[in-house]
C-alpha cells in the first residue's frame, strides 16, 4: 500500500507518523512545497523575540530525522501541482530541480493547510510588509527587527499573531503600532475582556489604532508607512501583516474535494473527504463544533494534530475518529493570559439554546499566599438544562488551568451545579476552597 | 425558625452562612469551642514559615465579622457537650464563664471537624509535642521554631501536614528530621512517586526515616528526643506530631447519630443523619466516593465548604445535593507539586473494575519556551470500558492544571479516547499540541 501526504507541517507529518505506526509495511511519502517540515509555527513569536534561542528548538525532526525515525519518504521543495483522484495519481513540481514529476498512491492524505490572507492593498508587496507563517517568515521578520534601522513597526491584525508578535517586537525594543479593522481588538473575544487587552496593551506602550483598515503602504522602494482609511499616516520600517488565514485548499477542489465553511474541506469524524481514499486533515479542513454540532473551521495546532494522527491511521486502515471542537484558543499578551472555549451568546441562540452569561472576579489561589491575583471568568450556560456552552477567561494568573477544566466540562455537557460538585484539587499555592470553577458554577446557578 | 451550628470552622461556617441567605429570616446560631472561627488551616504552615505574613490574612472573619455579615450569632468559647434530639435541645459549657446552658434549636448542623490522633506514646504530653490543627496550634509552633534554642525539630509524619511543614520549619533554617511508619512518605500515592518525594527531601536535607514508628519522646521536663522503635534517638527541640486525623463524633454518637466509615457520621447526598433535621457536614461526616460509590472519609477543606453549604441550604429550607467526591488532593513540597484524584489500582479491583495502570512523563509546555519541564503523570483505566479511574501527577510544574483536567474527566466518566479528543488550551506557555492529558489518553488507548 502507498500513502501519499500533501503537507509537512502538524497535521502531514502526524498523519505520515501515524500511518507508518499502523501499517509499517506501507510505503509512505510526504510532498512539502517549502525546505522545513514538522515545525512549531506557534513557536515563531518566541524565536524571533529571543525568548527561544535555538531554530532548532522549533524544528522537530528535519527531514532526515523524520525518514529515520518513521520510514517515510520526505520530498521538501516539492510542490504538487495537481490531484487525479480517479487515477490516483498527482503530479508535483521539484522546485529545486525545476522539473515535474508524477506519483501514484493508494491512499492521499491532503493537509495543504492555511495560508495568510494579503488582499490587493497598495504596497502590499513592498518587501518589509511580512506575513507569519512559515519558519522562513520567520527568518525574515527576524532579521529585518534586528537591523538598526528598523525601528518602527506596524502590526495590521490583532488577533492571536499580532498581539503575540507585539509582545515579541517590545522585547526587541522596537516602537509598535497596532491596527485593527474591528472595533475592538481580538473580535471573537467578549469586548469587555477585548477592552482590558486593549488597556494592557496601551500600558505596555503600544500605539493602538483600532476601528481603521490600512488603505495604503507607502513608501519609496520599500514601505516607510502605513495609511489608514481615515487618512492617518503611521511611520512604518516593517509590517506585519497578520489579519488571518484562509485554507488552503485550490488544489484539492480542482481535483473535485467538496469544501465547506470557509472553503475549508468538507470531512467526516475519520478524516475522510468526498472522495474515497481520499482523507484531509489539519488547517484546511472542516471540523465539528462539539456545542453547536455544526461544522466549524478553527485552524489551530492542536487540532491538526489530532486530526492528522485521525488521518494517517484510517488511510492505513485502522479506525479512529476525530469527534470535533470546542475552538479552544489561549494566548499570553505580555502579562495577560486570554483563552475561550466552546460557544458564544450569538452562537448559542443560532444553535437553538436559551444563553444565558455571566462574568466573576475569582481568585487564582489563597489570597494569603504569594502572587495572590484575581482573574475574569466569563461563562455562558443554558438556562433550560443548566448546561455549560461556553467560557472565556482573561487575567495574570489562573486562566490557563480553568480554562482547560472548563472545555472538559463542555465535552462532558456538564452543567452549572456539575462545576460545583467537581472534585478539584485545593491547596494554598494552587486554588481556593471553593475553586474559580466552582464559584462560576454557583453564581450561574443562581442567575439561571 | 432556629438553626443551630456545632462547630465554626469551613463546614460550620459555610453552612451558617448559605442558612442565612436561603432563609433570611431564620435564627441561627453557631458554636465554637475555640475563640477563632473561619480560618483557613490549609494555610497554617505558610503562617508558620513567615510566607504568609499576616495572621489576620488566615481568618476570613472574626466573629464580630461574621456576626455582621451574616446576621448569625456567634458564640465562640462555647463547648456544646450534649444533645437531646427528641427534645431538639442542646448543652453548652461556656468555657469563659464557666457556665452551663441549654438551647432549643428547630435543626441541628453538626460540623464538629476532626482531631489529630495522639495515641499514649511515652511523653506525647511534653508542652513541646504539638499537633498542628488549630490557630492556637499554629501560634504554638510559630513562637517555639522562632526561638532561638529550638534549633532540631523531629515531624513524625510523612503526610500533607508533614511536608508542608518540613518546607516551613526549612525556610525557618532548622535541623529537620521527619518520621514515617510506612514503608515511604505519603502513603496513599504510588510508590514509584513517593519515592521521588522522598528523593527530594533529602535533596533538600531532610533526615528521613521511613518505617520506624516513634516508641518514646524523652527530655527533662520538656522533649529533648525521639526514640524510634529500633532504638534509634533523634535530638529534638520541637516535635510536630501529624500522624493524621480522626473524625470528632463521640458527641454525635452519643446523641445517638449513626457513624459509618472511619466513625465518621453517616450521611445523605442532602446531609442529613439518620436523624430527623439532623444534618452533618465537613470533617466529621462521610461521603460518598464518585467512581467506587462507596462510603468514604476524606477530610478536606474543599469538601467540608461544599458540604457546609449543601447542609445549610437544606437546613434553611432549601433543596441541594452534595454527590460526592474523588478524593482530589495536592500538596506542594518545596519545588516539586504531588496531586491525586479518583481511585488506585486496589480499591478499583475491590469495587469491580479490571484496573490497567500506567505512568508517562509528559511535557509543561513547548519544550522550546523558557522553564520546559516534563512531570509524571499516572492514570488508572478501567481495561473494558476504557474508562478514566484515577490519576496521579508529580512534578515541578504542570502538575495542578492537569489534575484538575483529569479530576473533571473521572467525574464525568471519560474515557482514554475521551482525555485525546478533549478540545484543551495550546500556546506555547501553557502546553503542548497534544496535551499531557492526551498523551496520557493515548498511551492508555494502546495499552488498553
Amino acid at each position: 500500500m502507498k500513502i501519499a501526504v500533501i503537507g509537512g507541517v502538524a497535521a502531514g507529518t502526524s498523519a505520515a507518523a501515524r500511518a507508518s505506526r499502523v501499517e509499517p509495511e506501507a510505503e509512505i511519502v510526504l510532498f512539502e512545497k517549502n525546505k522545513t517540515i514538522s515545525y512549531a509555527g506557534c513557536g515563531l513569536p518566541y524565536y524571533i523575540s529571543g525568548v527561544t534561542t535555538e531554530r532548532s528548538q522549533l524544528i522537530m525532526n528535519t527531514p532526515e530525522e523524520f525518514q529515520e525515525n518513521y520510514g517515510v519518504e520526505v520530498r521538501i521543495s516539492h510542490e504538487v501541482t495537481a490531484i487525479y483522484p480517479e487515477e490516483k495519481t498527482l503530479e508535483f513540481e521539484d522546485l529545486v530541480a525545476d522539473r515535474i514529476g508524477q506519483e501514484e498512491y493508494d491512499k492521499l492524505i491532503i493537509a495543504t493547510g492555511a495560508r495568510p490572507m494579503m488582499p490587493p492593498i497598495p504596497g502590499i508587496n513592498f518587501e518589509r510588509v511580512l506575513p507569519l507563517r512559515t519558519v522562513e517568515d520567520g527568518d525574515r521578520i527576524k532579521r529585518l527587527s534586528g537591523d538598526q534601522n528598523v525601528k518602527n513597526v506596524v502590526i495590521v491584525g490583532g488577533g492571536y499573531i499580532g498581539l503575540e508578535m507585539a509582545e515579541a517586537f517590545d522585547r526587541l525594543g522596537m516602537e509598535i503600532s497596532l491596527i485593527e479593522m474591528q472595533e475592538n481588538v481580538m473580535p471573537l473575544v467578549n469586548r469587555e475582556l477585548a477592552a482590558k487587552i486593549e488597556k494592557h496593551l496601551q500600558e505596555k506602550g503600544i500605539n493602538l489604532i483600532t476601528g481603521e483598515a490600512v488603505k495604503e503602504f507607502v513608501g519609496d522602494g520599500d514601505v516607510s508607512g502605513v495609511i489608514t482609511d481615515q487618512d492617518r499616516e503611521i511611520p512604518a520600517d516593517l509590517v506585519l501583516f497578520a489579519i488571518g488565514v484562509r485554507p488552503d485548499t485550490e488544489l484539492a477542489a480542482e481535483a473535485g474535494v467538496e469544501l465547506g465553511v470557509r472553503n475549508a474541506i468538507r470531512v467526516n469524524h475519520r478524516m475522510e473527504t468526498n472522495l474515497r481514499d481520499h482523507y484531509a486533515c489539519g488547517d484546511c479542513a472542516e471540523s465539528i463544533n462539539l456545542v453547536s454540532n455544526k461544522p466549524t473551521w478553527v485552524p489551530l495546532g492542536s487540532t491538526a494534530n489530532k486530526q492528522g494522527r485521525v488521518a494517517g491511521g484510517n488511510a492505513a486502515g485502522g479506525s479512529n475518529s476525530h469527534f470535533g471542537v470546542l475552538g479552544t484558543a489561549i494566548t499570553k499578551v505580555f502579562d495577560l493570559t486570554i483563552a475561550t472555549t466552546g460557544i458564544k451568546e450569538e452562537e448559542a441562540e443560532e444553535a437553538g439554546f436559551s444563553p444565558v452569561s455571566l462574568t466573576v472576579n475569582v481568585p487564582n489561589h489563597a489570597g494569603y499566599y504569594p502572587g495572590f491575583k484575581n482573574f475574569v471568568l466569563r461563562g455562558v450556560f443554558d438556562r433550560n438544562s443548566g448546561r455549560l456552552l461556553g467560557a472565556e477567561a482573561l487575567g495574570k494568573s489562573g486562566v490557563n488551568k480553568r480554562i482547560d477544566v472548563l472545555a472538559s466540562a463542555i465535552y462532558s455537557e456538564l452543567t452549572a451545579d456539575d462545576l460545583f460538585q467537581l472534585d478539584l484539587s485545593y491547596a494554598p499555592p494552587y486554588s481556593t476552597p471553593k475553586d474559580a470553577v466552582a464559584i462560576l458554577g454557583m453564581v450561574a446557578g443562581k442567575k439561571i
